[in-house]
């Protein structure tokens, strides 16, 4: 179990290009499935997430996101969305723990997928608030682009024994 | 792959009960390289990870921490910790990734694991900001408890059809 999940997360990469072959729906509720296994403060859960398959959806998305061209080529976006009102302290943490997931999900299942930061960026929320008609209680954390992979990239770890303490600082 | 990698994500559970056992540092490395393996805006990797193994720091963690008591019979505790000098954005969702990879490390070790949150409260960071001498610019995000399991959990998604949105909010 180890070491399967030890190459899975050293296989995760941030993948860019794709291929034209649509996403299944069986991936898709995979991926869900792998995201809201994550731990979340007191449980709560203040997840949602935007399954987006419309290209013109895609298209608006890759217009407003600055380092979201790829969007227009890709065959499916899942924004991760937080609830302030579920959690107001903890929702940025819980929800990024939930997108590691779906991250790892999508590269155990052969898909390429990166991670396009929205939140803090009040330039990047509000258009795709605007696009997607999300309301003031939810935020973008972040948009995941994804596709049948059209470029590869070596599996690695980026361990630092200079980022590693004992005992204290 | 897809198969394996959903069971850990899906074992994964909130584990406070512990054996006396140690933890080996063959499996300490192995959680740490997947933690550091996470993603992270414009691959800065903003993290820090303080492995405390000894018992008086544990004791003292277990005593700042409301939530830590777990600590106090725990092993190994591993904290979390963002820099902000290296990117004041980006470092909470960054460190959520990598506290996600190194707990799914751990469920894989079949090691047991429990995320104690501290950022953003104040009265938990700043105790133990004290207790392992942290400088100001390196924030605790949380303290991840491990042991082997003296408890067992059922796996489990908790998939949830009504997080799930189409094309649009």
């Amino acid at each position: 179990m180890t070491k399967e999940l030890i190459k899975t997360i050293f296989a995760r990469r941030s993948i860019r290009e794709y291929t034209a072959e649509v996403i299944s729906e069986k991936a898709i509720k995979t991926m869900l499935e792998a995201a809201m296994a994550a731990p979340s403060a007191s449980n709560r859960k203040p997840w949602h997430f935007i399954v987006v398959t419309d290209r013109q959806f895609l298209d608006n998305l890759a217009r407003v996101h600055p380092y979201g061209k790829m969007l227009s080529k890709a065959p499916l976006c899942i924004v991760v969305c937080g609830d302030t009102t579920i959690s107001a302290r903890y929702w940025v943490q819980d929800c990024s723990a939930a997108t590691e997931n779906l991250l790892l999900a999508a590269a155990a299942l052969g898909l390429g997928a990166v991670w396009l930061g929205v939140y803090p960026r009040g330039e990047r929320v509000g258009p795709i608030r605007k696009v997607l008609n999300i309301p003031e209680t939810i935020v973008p954390l972040n948009l995941i682009s994804i596709g049948h992979p059209a470029e590869e990239k070596e599996p690695r770890t980026q361990y630092d024994e200079q980022r590693v303490r004992r005992q204290q600082w």
